[in-house]
């Protein structure tokens, strides 16, 4: 398994053991990671730290030029949220563990012509959907469904 | 003046204030504000608390419903990253104080079918104006441009 996406899982099984939902995402750029994070909604009371926010809020603030070089590593597809996040800051390139538990926005990232690889790691799919059985009601919140 | 694009307004003036982006925004759900927020670039080094995200994390862990029945207020119309989170939590209704500065991401969200209403208020448009003309790095900055 790529390094990158190893230390995303890695970030949300660290979200896990919080009692957080399990999801994780690194920034890397230039072969370095400059921020990794994961979901903060039970840990921070938190509704836009998702995953892929964390990593990005986590990273600093860079300029445009560092954006526009790197790759994001999520374990899950990335929400509507998080895709408007990726698209603000032009990071060209998302590397997505799964979309087998749910699908995001991955169509809108490329129509603005960002490269989408999925992965569809197994362990990925199986730390969400063993979350999302015991767990169904902090999932939906997690994505704004009732 | 509406007295809810008021209290975004305030919001912004506060974050000036501070040395920050002048940005403010509120949520209203039932009459009532139950989040106000605004840019948080400066002050936190936040690359992720927009204005809309700020009200948004500020309002706190909400259900679903409550998104669903909600107006967002915004003197400055949203970037792609706020546009995901009201697409995210399904609000169905942003009112924007302006967009001559800045037009952000207004036609994906009535593709979505959000209302979208713009005031184009002369207050939102010349404190954004001045705000820009001395900061422009950092305006560039918050909107993931070199």
């Amino acid at each position: 398994m790529d390094k990158y996406l190893s230390e995303a899982i890695n970030q949300a099984k660290l979200g896990l053991q919080e009692g957080g939902i399990p999801i994780g995402s690194v920034l890397v750029h230039g072969g370095q990671i400059i921020g990794k994070g994961h979901n903060k909604r039970v840990q921070q009371k938190s509704v836009v730290l998702h995953g892929e926010m964390d990593a990005l809020e986590n990273a600093g603030r860079q300029p445009a030029s560092v954006y526009r070089e790197s790759v994001l590593y999520t374990t899950l597809s990335p929400c509507p949220m998080c895709t408007g996040a990726i698209l603000l800051y032009g990071i060209p390139k998302v590397i997505i563990g799964e979309n087998q538990t749910f699908k995001g926005s991955e169509k809108l990232l490329e129509e603005n012509g960002v490269e989408v690889v999925v992965v569809n790691s197994s362990q990925c799919i199986e730390m969400m959907q063993d979350f999302i059985k015991t767990n169904p009601k902090l999932w939906n919140e997690d994505i704004g469904q009732p």
